[in-house]
């Protein structure tokens, strides 16, 4: 744990990204080698029994491993001398087949990819954790009123329940996305020195075959060594949810403004609120995820610019994943764990909202005014009828309702009582609450889909 | 076009997203919503039949629309005026149906989406180009031996064929891919001002209903105006196929250097080469393909980091997307069209790639001896002896095939009939064949579902 | 123009890179090369005469060199044959001239840094203009009144002339960075075709002296064909600046919302307003300058990343640089431009921005109080007793200053007049007048040398 | 350290930026603030000592810090937390004065700085041995000629030499910028709650003043807190260095290939050799260098996109840079360091480099065959002479030069003597000594500059 971590990391999945989990993905690698190999009669069933008894990662040092790392370009190698160390300590034989037929990447890909199964998992229940929340308020805000706005202005009125439809609607394409991700992403890696598992003689496939069974992996046409595409999806998605997820923030941190005040993020233990300015209630959650939004791209196009890799294994764009895949993949683990948190929490003023919608004198009904002239005196003369009302009611601070019930030239067109009707904010949410409706059933059907 | 477009663009591609089709696009919409609101008799379907017909591109001044664009913020304001205006001339009524509860942002987005779903037509049948090619090149260079190269240096052998079926595959993936790329991403916009389609009144999700159906689009649950992931997913996509294709068109790069010059891309019409420089044979194609694999990157962040728009409308990340998005795309498709020419017609010097493989006087071999002998006398050993020999072999500068046969020592465990095997490359490229076979059969697969 | 030119570019510096002033530079840098071999003694004065005559953009057909610049793979091959043609049908000799010991590359890169020297000047008035605009609020709004807000909250007070002098700060010292940045990067290319200038003999040099002079740049030490920090300098100059103005755009952006209404951009032609929405004020250009500054860092990004360029001249990095470069300046410049003009006419509430402080009943001075009771009364008490204090205030609605007043316990810490002064927000601004003098000071000076 | 460290990192400059050295940092800010504001009268100067003598970071728990972090949001307020007990421990008035008028991201940002100062410095020596080494090569391999080559295709002779005096040239530049960073972006930060340092009455600036001074750091005419363009200057300068190293790694790893072999690493140690590849030599220190280029774009991408912060302090911008900056040094450290060490011990092959000049059987030399005969016969006549016998010598694999002499027309116009010396490479290399000259006196004189 680094001293930053807790802010902006979530533990679980930052765990899967440490040295150990990493070390022990490659000992499962060979392990499930050693196991696949005498499955098909390459190497003997007691060898691959003691290999994979001495797989584990809290038999290593991981500052030795660093150190041989240094030298040796890869942290396999070393991995597997300390292995085959340990392995003919008690069983020469064994020892001679530790990390058979493979070579370097094949134990650090397939690695990875067990990783990523793992985080994709937990992050995969942190989606359904937010939708649900996300779901939830929507559900609760379907008749919310509030002031739609574009370009950071008052629009016309909506519902935070439309608003919250909306981010819950792009959270449930993600996870049926993710779907698509992981069965294509999560592969195993055996090809050997250059890919056509030639070490392995006539053995290859069958090895590959048993290998993607015991690791539960697909197994691909070809070795994807030096054809990252599985995992560029991987971090293309990731990059697209943190969109999202910052999308949302950027929200929350707008609603959340002294001057608004719609929304704000749970309170709790001191986060977000300061001694000395007592008023505040800092977006803590939405600066974290915010952060993240900034981020995200640069991580997303390096592992893009990092496809390019020379011939049957690249010098650079291989290497540049290391650090960068698990980095992108914490950095948004954490968005999504903190954002999680602050929705399920999430403290809705609809008071504030509703007065907030007041603020411009009517004139956000200004729209609905002249959509329903419009037919009656054409479209022209409703627009230039509305928007000299509007000019009056600016410049004289009245309410755009009062000033419009004192033009005798409109009254043979628009009732009291319907311009009552227009200026009722709950007649001028169209199909907010169909729509949410419309949301909350995929979100349920992805959901069943999931269990 | 400008003076660089025949270089790095697609001219097909290109004109899918020039001014032209810009503003056709934004017209399509208008015409399909006049049409679907007189089906869910918002409107009289006279007037949608007076509109529709003068939705046509030709009848407007792209000059003048750029200008009037400039002040309003946006082209769709000073289209709708303009068409009002056509329409109006003949049938005053129709002139105020124009547009009919729409907001701009509905007929830009919706707009776009025309234009992606053709140019995803034009670039997936030339996926589907590519991928024949470098089928046809997998499947006649089954058995070409070549080097395999790591870090840029001679490894172990391989095939030619397998090369090419590995850049196949990942061709493969992407199209697969992209089918749900295309099913997801093509989803009509349509929520006016704020996305709740309150000026429509009750009639707003008919509407939208029968304007998906009449542009044979996906009705999405709710309007996407704020998320943007269904761009992004496009982007995203593009982002990865240019890396797959940055990585072939390194390849094709590498193999034609003067000092390998196994492959060559297709000559003609003084593409390529030099009157001053007559032994050039420059990689024309994979350098626009590489230039497109350095710019894509960025240009996908971009489309990542515009997904942060604030509520119901963004102040600058919806902005981003308007230039960015087609130059994305069109970057690609150029890329992808002039490498599927140079595939195509590529031009594989297997004697040179034969040749090549002796280069190292067998020392690419010596793996293949070490494995062999492992198994008889022990890995270390095994290891320590074909070292030395190796050893031997560079100082001496022998074959190290001949260094073996001459150390008695091992006569007894590799009979020479058994060293010429290991030494003939054709036993040396394992399971090669047999990779190759499952990415044509994929590939067979995959296109006949696109049939 | 294209159609959405006039909302995001600056015609001015956009007309610097359109494709008639790209064949124009690449033209000069022939006319130029000619004098300079003349003067050098390579080739006849009366040949260079015949060449520079002959080197206007206008008797080139834009289209034709479009066509056969995809052929030759580069736009400098299809103008230098259809230069000697025109040159060699009056003068053979001089035809035979034209171009002479150089390389495409050379009248490319040269060209290019003509094309940036025009820009970088343009570019360097209007941050001028900007600068002055934002002297004259700083000073101006030296003592306006406004809430400082952090995280999006109100923090404590500051003054609007303070955060247009932090505006004006930074733009200062882009502004001082140009200078450096324009002294190293507008250098000559000449080098030949791999940097030695061995087609020119003995005389290399001299010709490129005679070059850099006749063109005024400055003469790099060696060729830097493939070294293209220079380019990279700019660029990333560009990309700070930019990061700058999307900064002033956001905060315009912000405090233009409905609910804030501090600032507003110049009204004007119909930009930013809607009829149908007649509380709207856009913020169009802060929205424009937003998406630049989303754009920016992936066209850095591309043109770092296109650095690594192979050998004397590179596959793919020299050439991701063409198109991207030029948009690069251009969506900067537009930036600049857009952002400049509502800067000059800006709108400034100040009577909201008094109004908005008072917002939060006096808590914004808390911090304020506590650090005049905290040598009083100890810094515990006091934060404890000011928390108190302010919990009571939110809590039962009234404004701290009365809450404070009536604690009898703080009476004799703070008497009643100079707890008046603590909640006088002319007393709570620090030294925000004399910070603004130090960057009017900087501005001035910096402005001066320029001069 | 973590398992990959060694490989990628440079363990002096890592350590300059991990938790413990970020700590104390922020202690040394707290520590020169304290005795700022005694040097300006704000508190006791006994205050100061006892405030400056406990911050230590040792006296403080990392693990500890790390979970405050996580609530309080920042790692500034735990840290100020503890040294206050620590400090009031002994002394109450001093504890009282802790951290006295400043906020939170005074002590990060500054913290920051003076970790900057540091890590600059290093770099700084680092690059001057990196531009050692490369004048080392340029200088000794003044004349050792080689192919030179463009879009990796042998274009016509150069030198060794000017290879490197170009790599030297762009290291050169580099260190000239670096004093213009380091002298702008290296200031204190100190503005209070927001930047006007209210909370400090009338001493701000005074104070301010010391602080300066004390930490030897540049005063800024206003705080830079919301403004951090002196950041994204080192970010951006980093991101160039990176580019070149880069390229120079490309470089390296192109020229060190099986089939070229000019160049190799300093091997040792094991790396980059393989028991079982014997034959390999791998560009292990250009493919470390190769992947930080790859990742450097995407680093910097981010900094300037967190340039956009909001007011008077951002919600997310600031928080992306906590992590990004740091790392984006390291990594740009890593592969300086070791790019230095590969240069330092570099092996050049010019045997090799010679005989792989001749590969073309001396078709690089054509162009200069080409510019001797244009003035004799005409340059028409003379491309097309000297194309047809490239074509010969090509289809008889026969060299250019017997092709030459064996045609009779042309003995009148080049006779043998003079034939000869163009096929000496040795006369083909132009100014390339000078310009090597160039650079080393460059070298010589920014390198005494800094002594």
């Amino acid at each position: 744990m680094r001293v930053l971590d807790p802010l902006f990391r979530w533990p679980a999945v930052e765990e899967m990204f440490d040295d150990r989990s990493r070390v022990q993905a490659i000992l499962d690698f060979e392990a499930a080698l050693a196991r696949a190999e005498a499955v098909a009669g390459v190497i003997p069933a007691a060898a691959a029994e003691a290999i994979a008894a001495r797989c584990q990662a809290d038999l290593l040092d991981l500052g030795d491993l660093a150190r041989a790392a240094g030298v040796a370009g890869t942290l396999v190698i070393p991995i597997v001398e300390r292995l085959t160390v340990l392995v003919a300590r008690d069983d020469a034989v064994a020892g001679a087949y530790v990390h058979w037929g493979a070579t370097s990447q094949d134990a650090s890909d397939t690695g990875l990819v067990l990783q990523l199964r793992r985080a994709l998992r937990a992050i995969s229940d942190e989606l359904r954790r937010l939708a649900d929340a996300l779901a939830a308020l929507a559900d609760r805000h379907r008749g919310t009123l509030m002031a739609g706005r574009t370009l950071l202005q008052h629009a016309v009125p909506t519902t935070f329940g439309l608003k919250a439809a909306g981010w819950l609607d792009a959270v449930t394409r993600h996870r049926a996305r993710l779907a698509d991700v992981r069965r294509r992403a999560l592969a195993v890696q055996l090809g050997g020195a250059v890919g056509n598992l030639a070490a392995l003689g006539n053995a290859g496939l069958a090895v590959a075959e048993a290998l993607a069974r015991d690791l539960r992996l697909e197994l691909p046409d070809v070795p994807w060594h030096a054809h990252r595409d599985r995992l560029a999806d991987v971090a293309c998605w990731a990059g697209q949810c943190t969109g999202t997820l910052g999308k949302i923030a950027r929200d929350m941190a707008l609603l959340a403004q002294t001057e608004i005040g719609e929304l704000h993020e749970p309170a709790g233990e001191g986060r977000g609120t300061s001694s000395t300015m007592p008023h505040k209630r800092n977006p803590v959650a939405a600066t974290v995820v915010s952060a993240a939004a900034v981020r995200m791209p640069g991580l997303v196009a390096t592992i893009l610019a990092a496809m390019v890799q020379e011939n049957e294994r690249g010098a650079g764009g291989w290497h540049a994943e290391w650090e960068t895949l698990p980095e992108l993949l914490c950095v948004f683990a954490g968005a999504l764990h903190h954002l999680t948190d602050a929705v399920a929490g999430l403290d809705v003023d609809t008071v504030r909202m509703r007065a907030n919608l007041d603020l411009t004198g009517g004139l956000v009904f200004a729209e609905a005014v002249r959509m329903t002239l419009a037919p009656r005196v054409g479209r022209a003369e409703a627009a230039q009828r509305v928007a000299a009302a509007c000019e009056r009611a600016r410049e004289e601070g009245r309410p755009l309702r009062d000033v419009l019930a004192a033009e005798p030239a409109l009254a043979a067109h628009l009732p009291a009582a319907e311009l009552a009707g227009l200026f009722d904010p709950r007649n001028a949410v169209g199909a907010a609450a169909a729509l949410v409706d419309r949301a909350l059933a995929t979100h349920a059907r992805i959901s069943a889909q999931e269990d």
